[in-house]
């Protein structure tokens, strides 16, 4: 296991990495890096982190282990930053897509003087050392509540979280960042980022999108008659709008397949109840039924 | 308040009201009228009721207040049945649509032997008779769980109740049955019939419809990989088919207007991913947001 652990973004999930790695004492050492001092100190005061700084070179110089834990907009920047500033560091991220990250990964920094416009990835020199030490995770665990006041130290435990191998990824990184999340009580299941980004297309971002356009379109004099269907189905669309644009940005043609499937299925529920067909319509909700009650409550 | 409470369906709705009576103290004798015996059985032994029989004439004949909660499409035969078995007894209902169960029971019978066909409602007899005992409700509140196993003495507490007066329902008779609901510990909202199934489209059924979708669409390899987003938004989908296609039936013309709103809403969130339009998303996913956070959590 590694012994100093940099975490940067102590968001919900940034947060509950590091109450989880104090908690089980996993770490010499959890340093929380961080643009808002607001958040650093919220995370601090919580136990999240031992020490925390704004300056990504300082907090992470000295990590064997780096845990990007921002937006997913940022995210493949601050892997840059990150590989220079601590060059024999494992990296690894928590962001919800994953395709887009790595593939932008692949490509050569527009600001490594090292690298030739045009030089593939493969030639070696900056893409080639990132791709020795960076690999994807995403947990799957996380709240429609963000900031590290809701971090606690169970989120991963006993969830899934996926671990995105590339053909280049050296088999001992997979392993190490395995290991990483299993400490945290999380199970992990390996896919391929553009797998992953699929999957999560259908059992995450659609779910979003389909609660934010059904919240969006309740009429807000009827809110008072919304009971406990209403609030489960719309409660993700609570969630932070920049995130999941940036989310939706990063996976849209993956989402817009989910969203071509899930129109499909709308389509036959509203062909049976326009046309009062009763026994297509039992079967619909049958299937469907079936689906549900195959994750448990 | 009424005396001998008859209860016919003793699910988890009727079950919580005879737990709710019982426990509050307000009433002499509830009892549980029903089909099935291992129902009735199971009711009894919750402490749901006093005693219970399958044979609905010496279940209500006694009773003061009877409320019907059965699945929506026997609700009509059922009002006609009490209404007939217990000349003075108020007569409520506890089902998810309203306006189509009302407007049959405008009609004469077509077993009333006083009725002429084609005769108005309004020239007495038997219609006239319902609507002076008779006036619709609808709790919101329930589970997807079904059956009085589930049932709670609080499942009302702080939960609206709609009730639905007619043109022709006796101001005191809206009274009683208001009055009923509130000693559950229930909120009272008083709308038409047909407002509420606009509403309760809206608010209930729309909400069923598209997560049944959600779930229906779902591959099922992938549900290894949903987390409690998908859990949330397709909870509701795990409700009985049946009762559920009853619902759809029965507001079939409201239930497709807020499936109209909801694509008309969904498309937009289809062309601002589709297009690339990053702040059209982000207003899109805020307006969404803001409406979610109104009902809080």
């Amino acid at each position: 296991m590694p012994t100093r652990i940099a975490i940067v973004g102590v968001g919900l999930i940034g947060g509950s990495i590091g109450l989880a790695l104090r908690s089980r004492g996993l770490a010499e050492e959890v340093i929380g890096v961080g643009r808002r001092p607001a958040s650093l100190d919220k995370a601090k005061e919580r136990g999240a982190v031992d020490w925390t700084t704004t300056n990504l070179v300082s907090g992470v110089e000295t990590a064997d282990f780096v845990v990007i834990a921002t937006p997913v907009d940022s995210i493949v920047d601050t892997v840059r930053a990150v590989a220079a500033a601590a060059p024999r560091a494992t990296i690894t991220d928590a962001g919800s897509t994953k395709a887009e990250i790595c593939r932008q990964l692949r490509e050569p920094s527009p600001f490594d003087p090292q690298s030739e416009p045009g030089e593939p990835a493969s030639a070696g020199g900056y893409a080639a050392s990132i791709a020795n030490r960076f690999i994807g995770s995403h947990p799957i665990a996380g709240d429609h509540r963000t900031g590290p006041e809701h971090a606690r130290a169970g989120l991963f435990e006993g969830r899934t979280v996926v671990v995105t191998p590339e053909d280049r990824t050296p088999p001992g990184l997979v392993e190490r960042v395995k290991e990483f999340w299993e400490s945290l009580g999380a199970e992990v299941a390996l896919l391929s980022p553009e797998e992953h980004d699929r999957a999560l297309a259908a059992t995450s971002h659609l779910p979003h999108l389909i609660a934010a356009a059904l919240a969006g379109s309740t009429p807000e004099e009827w809110l008072q008659l919304a009971g406990t269907g209403w609030g489960d189905t719309t409660r993700i669309a609570a969630g932070d709008p920049q995130l999941w644009t940036q989310i939706f940005t990063q996976n849209r043609a993956a989402v817009l397949d989910a969203l071509r499937r899930f129109e499909h299925r709308l389509a036959a529920f509203d062909e049976a109840i326009g046309s009062g067909d009763v026994a297509a319509l039992t079967l619909e909700l049958q299937e469907a039924k079936r689906i549900r009650d195959a994750l448990g409550d």
